[in-house]
């Protein structure tokens, strides 16, 4: 999969950061730890020069993983050094404080990536073991209603936040409903029990010609047995538990799964609405349990951070007067508004600190590979 | 190219239109014309049937054009019949309303696909000779302000309208500039000579990827000569006229172009509601030019309607609200809101009586092969 | 199918050949008939200038059918009076001679190129109507003994060859035996009755690979309906026969067969000193059919020349001493001598007077739209 | 690149072989290591049931190289007791020897692979330090003549052999000139600057479609830089030197280039009857210089042992009267014989022990990561 890196990759990416947005710049008499590293480790900043290509990634039998630790090492004490000589600065803080959360992000994609290598690997291999089975608790689902109106949605706060949240900016939302939980297993095997994946008119075309072409049958990572539906985790494989979110689902078959059901996937204004009166709290990475857990029976909405990201109806577009960062950091996300969708809420490999009732995330509609699950919305008028 | 259909095709499809979605319905003891033709002319409606496979079209030597016109007589006058026995009946009357705005959009795609067939001919053909030059009018591009605030846009009028133009509703917009005119060939060129497909930083991540994989350097059917860029057009090949409005740029080529140009691309409800002011006039199919003129010098804002269709910034996405027209014809729209984005006002090769101020129209953002060009627009916040 | 090619074209290439190669060179004061036809009508002559690109070759609207009859009339006229005026030239004629004989060739492939394209229309048309029902004639096959030994093969007559006919030389034959007749129909359904399409252990690497990516289940234009396999053919539908001698096999069926059957393919060379010792008679284009017929019950070996060619188990090399055409005329056959197999014998879609007993057609091992069948052989040692 | 393996692949590849065709055959109460590696660590037969997809071996994080060593220990263990108690068992001890053999082929793979992993690096990484420059020795080519005739080739020595080296057999070859040493670097790098990679006329058609595509315009592994061609090597970059041998060329190249040389390849037969008067030494892996190293200017012939494979003529086809090995192993090198051409001599990284005079390698006419050159011949006759 040409999406996925080795993990190797993932930290010298990440130390590579500090190093040309930093160091390069701000260091005195700056040299580079290696110059080959410049190309080798950068992802897609076309201003800051060549990318080693990424479906390459996979070649790299050297550096070897100690001299990437090396790397990390060296880099870090250079950049704790630097600060120390600049507190208060706070162009550098911010930039620091960017890599710190974009370090944040490439944690999650260093499990979402194990887990799908591992996944081809027919000796069946664990990451973390699991103590312990899941509380079996069915949680009927439920619908929230709201006025809509004039609503205000995006960042504004005193702390960090991606460009791509800002500015804050008022939108008109019709009333709408939002359900109260995320669709369970139990609910997407109705869907594919009913020939979901077999009839055409329930999908876009676009994902119907995915479906078609890749042979699509269920959620990744699912695999039918003579006991059942069985899915690969990082605790190796299991039963599909009914009474947990479904996850590694597409936009489109999170949005097929909608049309079945009644009703739609919420546009992340409605999701932001609601969410942004909620605590930011959920089964994060922080919980070690690296896959989502059925929804409690007490929290009503429940679920609206962690467990999984949650697709929106929301194609990835900037906001009213949006302006990327300055310079090569411009590219962080601005560049790739463009036939993707919006993801909400952070998923059970996301670090609690990292989310924010504003935060957007954003994959293509074909990606799996994400902890990417569904909440149902429904419309008060047409 | 994939996207291209023969014109035998195009006049068979809307034919198979009527024939599959009114006689087949309605006329009694129906018997379809010939029974291949319901697979054969069918484009994309799943629940009609299976559908000839579309990039082998242009492998039909059969039915012969005699045979094709044969079938259209037939039909229409089955139609006519049945229309005439059934006067005042809304549902029949609202299928065949459907069915003439249907073949309205053939009418344009026969044109653009007839343009792209013939520029690939080394004989240079010319579809239709144009009489005279064109005129040369410079004129200058201003900013129109609106205020922006709690609007209303989507289609509740008495007449015709798609079901993806509904329902009419409300949407918040902040303040913002829209040009008086469509940006012109000399402004392109002038992206082109300051090396714009040659820098990443001005493109989208899929564009920039595209424009590497095609090898793009300029709009479709610009070419560089001795004496400057020249242009396939139906009339044949002629210099690029510096003040008509560019035309058969992709959508990645626009907001390439907009960003350049230190602006953005409108979005559609900015662009719906400055237009909504304005008459639907402009340079149409019907004035038989097929090609777009220059902006006249008094009217501001200039060529909202026909000349160009104009890229907006708007990802094709569903109307709070939204819903399908019933049974099979609910694939007409729906299922495309993916990937696509929604271009507005009409082009030289639209019948006028097609368009409306709400009128949606939508294609992927690589496809350049229509009449599409753009419109710049600027925030007044963030 | 990028290797068809609409029948106008090979009408106007088979003109630009003699334009190209004949008028060019010799003709005074020679003027291109349309110059840009250099281009549109060179097939994959690289020192004649560039080609237009073969899978657009469908797209050429233009010129119509009736200016490349012109273009026809023109160039063979100015042919014949060059002729008249150089009477016992014997390097014109040479040419003159070539270009007869490789229209013969575009002859056979207007058939198979008229056949693929009408199999893809659901409309079953007919190109010829076939007069009766073949005969019913069950041949035995039996195997001819041949002692082998040093024997000559390739071309040393007075008349015309092509090039990868020469020079005749000596080769080493060791003892074999080759069958009486080619396979039939009845005697491929049994390999595939027995699994012959789903047993990897039958095939060739890339031929079980092509069967894989292809879904190939049959030869080309068989499918299986309640009443037994049917064909399409230039006749419209029908049952597939029995006794006719399979055809629209690619190499690696062949091949396959072969191995399923307990024997092999000839080799090209025992193939020739077999049929070196047969009059050039059978089943060809002459005789109007358009299809294989069944192997007479008197003839031993039967159908070596006409019905199907033969594929060989030679892959195409150049024979010892071989030397190209000069010019661009040494393009004709010699760089295609990679990646193909070489077929013997002609077909029912051949001219007679085309074929010899050291002609040696080729082409890629996947290769199915030509009137392709095959023979077995056997060796006597090893 | 999808034919390239990790080592600990290899590894893991070679003791599957012994455990599936040895233990699983003979050792009492056998138990597979483990059941996972039977569809792990299996290459291509079809007949052993499943394969893991080849592209994916370098996915395989897991099992780890300890455990690749524990599993290769294990088995070793079991065949040497399996071999003690049936010591004499002809059966066993030929699979046993083939064996080993297909693990010293592996052997020159894992070479090969790990220097086209390295060459993709730009950390320029070094695999063996090569002590010493090589000799500067030019030695002229001169032409061996040979009469040809009736000639016998293929095994039937006491030994070992791979089944396509049999049956020895006749074949009458014409006569012929073969060169006294391979192209070298300086020869190639003229045909270089000649032009030879922009002259579609030297080139088989296939090639030139290769050159265009992949845009090739000199060996793998040469890089242009202001002084000179460079070539990465397992000893790291370094420049090309002018006596060495041609390397890592293609079918297409070596063919261009012979025709540009106004020579051609030798068949196989050629090259077996003059080698197979001549002693197999030469530079193989066994001198670990794992580079080829100049012609001495002594030996006439030099070098067709070791140094770099030589692409001969041939299309790789089955010896009159050749079967199989039985079973399983019948898949070894027969469902090869398409679309590849044989090789002979051995390389600077095959061991010394594995080549005969009849040895048969084979390799797709694209093929460059192999170290393969060749050496020109010329017929006497035609």
């Amino acid at each position: 999969m040409p999406d996925v890196s080795p993990t190797k990759w993932h930290l010298a990416h990440t130390t590579w950061f500090f190093e040309t947005f930093v160091l390069e710049k701000w260091q005195k008499s700056f040299r580079p730890f290696r110059p080959e590293y410049r190309v080798l480790f950068n992802s897609y900043y076309q201003r800051v020069g060549d990318q080693y290509p990424r479906p390459r990634r996979g070649l790299l039998t050297r550096p070897s993983l100690d001299e990437v630790l090396e790397y990390r090492t060296n880099v870090d004490t250079a950049v704790v050094e630097l600060l120390d000589g600049r507190a208060g600065d706070a162009e550098v803080e911010a930039v620091i404080e960017l890599g710190l959360h974009h370090e944040q992000q490439h944690q999650e994609l260093i499990l979402t990536d194990i887990k799908h290598v591992l996944s081809h690997n027919p000796t069946n291999p664990i990451y973390a073991s699991r103590a312990g089975s899941p509380a079996t608790v069915t949680t009927p689902q439920s619908w929230l209603a709201h006025d809509g109106g004039v609503c205000r949605i995006g960042y504004d706060g005193g702390g960090f936040s991606f460009d791509n949240e800002c500015p804050r900016h008022r939108c008109f939302i019709e009333p709408f409903e939002l359900a109260s939980r995320p669709v369970t297993n139990a609910e997407f095997a109705a869907f594919i029990d009913d020939g979901g994946y077999q009839r055409a008119d329930l999908w876009l075309a676009d994902g119907w010609a995915m479906v078609v072409a890749e042979g699509w049958t269920a959620p990744l990572y699912w695999e039918r047995s003579d006991s059942g539906w069985q899915q690969f985790t990082l605790a190796g494989r299991s039963p599909v538990h009914v009474d947990e979110p479904v996850c590694h689902v597409s936009y489109y078959e999170a949005e097929a799964y909608a049309r079945w059901a009644g009703a739609r996937l919420p546009t992340e204004q409605e999701w932001e609405v609601v969410a942004a009166e909620m605590p930011v709290e959920g089964n994060f990475v922080d919980s070690c349990v690296f896959h989502p857990r059925p929804a409690p029976s007490s929290a009503v909405p429940a679920q609206l951070y962690g467990d999984v990201w949650e697709w929106t109806a929301s194609a990835y577009s900037p906001y009213p007067g949006f302006h990327t960062f300055a310079g090569a950091l411009g590219e962080y996300n601005g560049k790739f508004m463009c036939n993707q969708f919006v993801l909400r809420g952070g998923s059970c490999a996301t670090p609690q600190s990292h989310i924010r009732p504003t935060y957007r995330n954003f994959f293509p509609p074909a990606a799996r590979w994400q902890f990417s699950g569904l909440r149902l919305a429904r419309s008060r008028v047409g």
